[in-house]
């Protein structure tokens, strides 16, 4: 990393001009920045003349952290463009194009999804995608998949289990995750109209265990290449596409993890509806929406999933009767424990979501995080006995009653 | 590896000469290759006038397959290496002294242990190790709980599972053990008298699905560092000292497995004594003697785990109530199963016991291999419901009755 430096702007331009085959010669390029600047530079660089546009990720290399710069490894760049190129292999309508990966400045240039929301955003509009739980979950089903020992020779699983061993951005999951939401700490941030159901949450022995738990799975199962921050805003949508981006947190891990990242994301979204109190009939319908969204996603993920184990197969022993049907269970706790655990931390820890903390009005705001802390603890202590997605419903439905 | 070459019995002669402080200068020094020379050629080196004495251990680019040479990587002495200066911090008592390690020519010099027997010939002979439940089960507690999540600090432990990927010697162990024995193979070795018994196993689709379960576990969990072969031709023994050789298998995986391969290495033996079948009084005292080092161990294991867990642990979730119980009986259950696979391919797979294969008369030794089947088989369905050690000595009884 010896030639490294942050770019300014006019470099970024510069840069991405050097991009063969994307801008007309002597095309003026807009720049600018779309980062939040924390963890990486972000430039969106187009050429209004030809429509044309591309991203530029620059890495850097700290983490402001309760405003703290934290150093943070380069290599996630690495990592990052590695998880893509097998993405784009495995999943290619839901991978971004990229143009160009530079190991020493620790930056790619990818394809401009300017055409594509922000899931998030979808969502807080109120955005109907019914393509969306064929895509994700197609998307999950070949990721999990075809990573994971069922499809993969066995040693060369093992060679891309060393690849990507990631462990500083799997030390801010734990920290964040699975650590500091259960304790007393600077890294949690909530406003005291919640703090009595806060106190609940670190008196709640028998959450702490199932949460030692799901943390051990999450530590020690090399089950699949995961996403590993598999969130709304890290899903860009349209209504007959959805790209999945930024996988710099990606390691070997539980496939639940992954897939009960997107379901506690709809769940926010959910618990946020409480934000649109003026049309309570719109609520019902968004809320049922979301729902509908939740087990169509699991529905599509185990369908393929099953499809592909199937047809695909390469491990003998995975055609041993009754081993699927066990898998697949195991794999709907952990999806379930882990959409719990993504949950609590995102309402009440270091990093909150926009579904609930952009709503105006306090009292609504309470309510909606109230609805996310008992959907969220209520799936994390399901993670051992859980038999179906549609626990997770009824879950839901009871606590937005 | 440029300059390796495969040392002749002079070269090795000449190096074991060039190790400091072991031989006086000019002594005349005698050799003998006491390996199989199937995978390392092992050469003990010694000065007779002096009584003074070493082991070279050189790896051979191949293995020795049903009379093939297939070619198996020289890495695993870098391994071997890594976890025996691992092993020798954390467990200098049951550990050989290493006075070199020479990555070019895939060689290490260790301590000589001919003060010491091998266990199998030492349980062959039926003798008693009063110290070895002690000694091998604060082995195994110390090299697993301080290798784990539960001691290390969690990047740290993401590196080390990286430096112990070891894709060639798992890949031994996941066919031999958990793949060919449950299936026609030509790496199935076996009598034509229990072709009955070996075909039963190969039709029990409930004994197949519980061996997948255990095989994913094997596959997936980076728990501890391993031994990965700790069978008893690995541990050197005396009345007061036991020494752990041979950790070319190292990988990270299911504290379980180390455990479940020393028990079932005891019960392989219980099965054989059979062969002494002129002397039932004696036979009937040393199995008794076998199944107490079999709950002898596992209790040593434990109450020394558990104390390490309660006074060392570094994480703060290890602490939770709960977890600590909840761990140990999904490790009981896990060195249950994997001591039942073990057994299994010791008996009728490609590589088997002497306890068993040494006895002269045939229906004795057939006695014996349904003694073993019997036994491993019901350990493997055990694998997801056991909760003591006691369960392990019903089912060795009430088989060998």
């Amino acid at each position: 990393m010896g030639n490294y430096h942050t770019l300014t702007q006019a470099e970024a331009v510069a840069y991405a001009r050097g991009i063969e085959g994307v801008f007309p010669v002597g095309a003026q390029l807009k720049s600018r920045e779309i980062g939040d600047g924390n963890l990486n530079h972000v430039f969106h660089i187009s050429d209004p003349a030809s429509g044309r546009g591309l991203i530029l990720k620059q890495a850097l290399p700290y983490v402001k952290v309760v405003g703290e710069s934290v150093p943070l490894t380069l290599d996630r760049v690495r990592i990052e463009s590695e998880a893509l190129r097998i993405q784009g292999e495995l999943c290619p309508d839901q991978t971004p194009k990229v143009y160009a990966y530079d190991p020493d400045l620790a930056l790619m240039v990818m394809e401009d999804l300017s055409d594509h929301i922000i899931l998030r955003r979808g969502l807080m509009e109120r955005g109907r995608y019914p393509l969306f739980a064929g895509h994700i979950g197609s998307f999950l089903a070949r990721m999990l998949f075809f990573t994971s020992d069922l499809a993969m020779d066995l040693q060369e699983k093992k060679r891309r289990v060393k690849a990507f061993i990631n462990p500083e951005l799997c030390n801010i999951t734990e920290d964040l995750i699975f650590d500091a939401p259960y304790k007393k700490s600077r890294m949690n941030i909530f406003e005291p109209h919640i703090r009595d159901a806060v106190e609940r949450i670190w008196a709640d022995k028998e959450l702490h265990l199932e949460v030692a738990l799901l943390r051990e799975v999450f530590l020690t199962k090399a089950q699949a290449l995961l996403h590993g921050d598999l969130h709304t805003d890290n899903i860009f949508i349209k209504l007959d596409s959805a790209k999945v981006i930024d996988p710099e947190f990606a390691y070997y891990g539980p496939m639940g993890f992954d897939i009960g990242t997107v379901i506690a994301n709809l769940l926010l979204n959910y618990s946020g509806q409480e934000g649109w109190s003026t049309d309570a009939q719109g609520r019902t319908e968004y809320r049922r929406y979301l729902l509908d969204a939740v087990r169509d996603l699991w529905t599509q993920f185990e369908l393929q999933f099953r499809e592909l184990w199937n047809g695909h197969a390469a491990d003998r022993m995975a055609k041993t009767r009754g081993y699927q049907d066990l898998y697949v269970t195991r794999l709907v706790q952990d999806t379930i424990g882990f959409a719990g655990a993504k949950m609590l931390c995102r309402v009440y820890g270091f990093i909150h979501v926009a579904d609930i903390d952009h709503i105006a009005d306090a009292a609504a705001r309470e309510r909606a995080q109230r609805i996310a802390l008992e959907i969220g603890a209520a799936l994390i202590k399901l993670n051992r006995s859980a038999q179906s997605i549609e626990e997770v419903l009824d879950i839901a439905l009871k606590a937005a009653n």
